[in-house]
């Protein structure tokens, strides 16, 4: 066999039919405006930059440890307790390449051949394709907008069995911006109680929330504590997706340094001048910038949920977090990459199909971009959806 | 199983115990003097930090394209082209978070389960470790100073087998400096002809070289243009290692797409900053610093062969490139991890023992260290192995 096995098994994207369409479109002069970002298209904020040259200018540029230099890690320590009420060490966090480096890595530590790993749908799609590259079974359970796409302490319990190795959590949600609440989360946590399963909870869009309270899942109780892993990072939040920092925290040392392991094989450690620039954000000096994306993105929320529910056949419950809307077209079109890429074709709309997270009938709408384009992206949407009923 | 089984059977460094040593005895107050540091000291070029800052300042720091921005790409094509007579597409290369992602692409793109794998020893540890992560088998084949540590088209030979699914060249070499000649390299050539065996040549040092003149393995034929997968990136050359920017090329467009949708999956695009940072080194613009870094290595390297030298039972080969001495001490111990170790506790000289390399009997001395430092370190050798004998 000319390749691995494991390497060919890798799924393309589902969503990159859509967006070489756009981009072909757009390069015959075409006037596409795309709502398929999942990027905020804020500018980092400056005292991050300052801080990124600041550490160029002094030749901050060596190796560092392959998990982060120090103070790093002890202002992710000082966030997680600060904010979330989780105190950890510094040899119980690490820092990898974004949080889907984190995820990989949590992945590569803990998924062996055939072990089940409980997804709820809809879901960001790396979660199953990594299960999948280590051999591992993906247990799927599908949600809909009628339980704001959460999942239920019976639909876990039904799921679980003893090849069960762990849960993902994403809260708030990509693609659908929903937010599992405290009593939640202690409902979930209640069925794993005497059982042997990790819980990976990736809490990215934690500080883009416009509603509620954000609860962390490892901060419900002791047994959560233990056997959940953290992700974050700054990209969503501090609009640093191009930096490249993202971190996961455990109180199990040997899985971090199992992880530091194959990260030490791997990438080593991450860019030194994003560690100093990632630090202005952990610890708290860039909040206010934060406060007014947040503020900003609760506008556009609004606007869009509004403008998308007044439009006949197709709905759209309010997020409380992230920047996506997960809309339902099932109505008019249960393929859902036929929807978009008509949408595409006709209108010059560029939207993910739900297909790319596991469900069609939808599509995922990023609010990250301006009113007036969102404003006028809608009214293009309206004008294809009459014209299809 | 708690963890995976692939993780826990990563090794850790052999080199951690003398490093954690030398940490600890400089906590204690005493004078190390280390010579061990895989990286240059000198600062990152004025023009590759002048890009950075440009890039910072213009908000260049969103995703990009997961194999790197098309200019970036455009750049390495054109160095391959001008430098090394190799002419690949933008969709023939990748890049990634350092050459040693790029390998981790590699070798996890290729090697399926009891794949042979031949590695030259000594080698730098990354590759063994990386075969045995995805399961294959590890052939290596020694070699010693009498020959330059360089294998012959013999060794190579009697080592192919029906299972040999690449041969890793490491030219200038880490740890022992050794380059090999276009002659040398068709002589290899010829052996692999009429076989399916690829080639990953780890060309990081190339532009660190004393004597000489550098071959590019890809291009003494077109055979080897078909079967090389060449690995090269900033780290070495350009004082760059905390940037984290590696990339690989080959002519096998479906191998850099496969790479591409694992990279998707695992980091995404490196960081967007040293992506246009690392531009003014690809596109030849900081030469002459390269050319003054390389010239100041090449005093040191023949101060320290000198001295090295007259130090009775031991000797050095005067390496050709790279900034490491691999210094044979097999008259006095073969155990080069108790040498080391014993060294660094009496004279607080740490070096590498060259079991981290796969050999013992010998320590890599890397002279990437100021030239008093160098002459200082080497005094203290000399009492030390004085004493011992």
């Amino acid at each position: 066999m000319k390749y691995s096995q494991r390497i060919v098994s890798l799924s393309e994207s589902i969503t990159i039919a859509i967006s070489s369409l756009a981009r072909e479109l757009k390069a015959q002069g075409r006037d596409i405006l795309s709502f398929s970002a999942g990027e905020p298209d804020f500018d980092t904020p400056k005292a991050v930059k300052d801080e990124a040259i600041k550490a160029i200018n002094a030749g901050f540029t060596k190796y560092t440890a392959v998990s982060g230099i120090p103070e790093l890690k002890q202002a992710i320590c000082e966030k997680l307790s600060r904010e979330n009420n989780l105190h950890y060490d510094t040899n119980e966090v690490i820092v990898s390449n974004g949080a889907k480096h984190s995820l990989f890595n949590i992945f590569a530590a803990l998924i062996n051949k055939d072990d089940e790993v409980i997804i709820p749908a809809p879901y960001w799609v790396t979660y199953p394709e990594l299960v999948n590259y280590y051999g591992g079974k993906n247990i799927i359970i599908n949600t809909n907008d009628k339980t704001c796409f959460k999942i239920t302490p019976q639909q876990l319990r039904e799921n679980l069995t003893h090849k069960t190795k762990l849960l993902v959590l994403n809260t708030p949600s990509n693609p659908t911006g929903s937010v599992y609440s405290k009593e939640e989360i202690q409902a979930l946590a209640e069925v794993l109680k005497d059982t042997n399963v990790w819980v990976v909870s990736d809490e990215m869009y934690e500080k883009l929330l416009y509603e509620g309270e954000f609860c962390s899942v490892a901060s419900v109780s002791d047994d959560m504590l233990e056997r959940t892993i953290s992700v974050n990072g700054v990209s969503k939040s501090a609009a640093m997706t191009g930096w490249r920092m993202g971190y996961c925290a455990s109180k199990d040392k040997k899985l971090i340094k199992l992880m530091d392991n194959l990260q030490s094989q791997c990438t080593s450690n991450i860019n030194s001048i994003t560690q100093k620039a990632s630090i202005a954000v952990l610890n708290g000096s860039i909040e206010t910038e934060i406060q007014k994306m947040c503020h900003e993105f609760a506008l556009r929320r609004n606007q869009a949920v509004e403008l998308l529910n007044a439009i006949d056949n197709i709905s759209v419950i309010t997020p409380q977090g992230a920047f996506y809307l997960f809309v339902n077209v099932g109505l008019i079109q249960k393929d859902s990459m036929k929807f978009c890429t008509e949408l595409l074709e006709k209108e010059g709309v560029a939207v993910v199909p739900g297909e790319g997270f596991g469900m069609g009938s939808y599509f995922r709408f990023s609010f990250a971009a301006d009113m007036q384009t969102i404003i006028e992206g809608i009214k293009r949407i309206k004008h294809f959806v009459d014209c299809s009923s």
